[in-house]
């Protein structure tokens, strides 16, 4: 069996129309070409990235903070209730060979951090800029800063094809 | 949307033959009946399942239990590699609508107990029996037998349409 | 510095009052051997455990389910608000070096075969009895009977120090 | 019983000279304080602080990433070996009434943001600075900057004191 790549999109579970606007045409531009969405499943711009994703006919997946379904966002196709809180912020970056980060706020800030952490390239199309690290530790931006839903996925798509197997 | 009934299924991930042919029977015939299976991913009663589920063109979610994908057997679509150990169990059996456990050992035993902790109908199929509870609190077997894997599989969709969609 | 040894106790969160005075007997003698006991911090067995610990000025540390401190009973000293819901039994069993099951129900059933899982001895003081695993897999009960607090408590801490420092 | 507060530490598993220094400091002023030090457990900013902790007397407590106690270092009290990866960053700052990040690279970051998602007062002593985040949302810096050990300490205790005791 050949699978499928997964790609995860994180940002806040509010936003503004624009935000949305390019959300879903990353989800939509994502599905189309083949890959599995994975995200937190919830409104905002995991709702609207998901929505592309369905007009495209792809996969959703939701990794979900409580233990109930309903939280899913009804693009969602394959629902994950982990009952894990914020502590499932690490699974839904984990779950993606890249990431797309799109607006958000302190919890997509955890979400970028832990990617790099766990070594997961991350894409950001309007999202957290990161400022060098405490220290003077390092100099080279560690993110991917794309300029249109279209530019996003296909940073993330050749990032993730890159990406090693294991994290 | 209409979404497809996500079953789990566990079981020990290492099995002898006849009891590799009863899981990938379970899971052929719950992608036969359009169930999504999902389970910890892995060897033994997992793969098992999740080649049966291959083989009528469904679709195989693994919850792993460390960030590598390369944890998840060769049948699994999605891979969710959680980095959790055996926490993850929790999320195996809350991703289900209702859980089929086969065969089996100590991780599958509290599996079990998870998915009845937090209201997961539990259909057995040749695994663990339960005493009842210490201090006589209660008598009715909460699980269901089933002795075949069609009856296994029946019994699931059926829980699993009755179930409350909130945990 | 030498460390404290960390015994963990499992219950129900509601109990019986002769359970609650047994618990409150493991807990004082547990803290006035010098363990450290750690649980899920709540009601029931817990409660009692930790006041049995408070009484003999030991030191409890609650593994709570939520991020609410005030979920935790009035004798922990250390509160450790995981968001984790039931995934934190995982976490509960494998901050101890034995285990001690008194009573309780299902969730106490998943940690008593979590900790057989990774490892951890665990001690019944009236709790659950486990049959043989399906499959006619193993015949030596993996569970230590006590018949008394003194006798958990005995058995806890020879086991505890027999066991590995790694799980 | 009156509690004692629990304040988190998040650094670096590693730093350079002057850094072990400042959070052996603010270690050992929390512990004379008669705060709890709640940290990652291992090397870096968390062996100083613990270290600093320990010559006053204190109490430390390490959430450690693996199940293996002997990942903790050697001023570590009480050991919680949660498994779960950098999922436990999560509980790492849940388990603080406020937190000090000292240096770090982006398993603080990621801390950083977690903190400031459940709503944990945040203060900084040589540790990240945040960027506005994206699209305008907010200008108020969320963080609280320390300029000295003494200083950073001060800022906890009387944050941590304001902070509701439920998340």
């Amino acid at each position: 069996m050949e699978r499928r790549l997964q790609i995860s999109i994180i940002g806040g579970a509010s936003c503004d129309e624009p935000t949305a606007a390019k959300a879903e045409e990353v989800g939509f531009l994502l599905a189309q070409a083949g890959a599995v969405l994975v995200c937190g499943g919830r409104t905002g711009v995991m709702e609207s990235a998901c929505r592309g994703a369905e007009k495209a006919g792809g996969t959703c997946v939701g990794i979900l903070m409580g233990y109930d379904d309903a939280e899913a966002n009804p693009h969602v196709d394959i629902r994950i209730p982990t009952g894990l809180g914020v502590a499932r912020n690490a699974i839904v970056v984990a779950s993606g060979r890249a990431v797309i980060a799109i607006d958000g706020y302190y919890g997509t800030l955890s979400e970028i951090a832990l990617a790099l952490k766990i070594g997961r390239p991350v894409v950001t199309l309007g999202s957290w800029l990161l400022p060098p690290p405490p220290g003077g530790k390092q100099t080279a931006d560690p993110l991917h800063h794309a300029h249109s839903p279209r530019e996003a996925v296909e940073m993330a798509l050749r990032l993730a094809r890159k990406s090693p197997e294991v994290a």
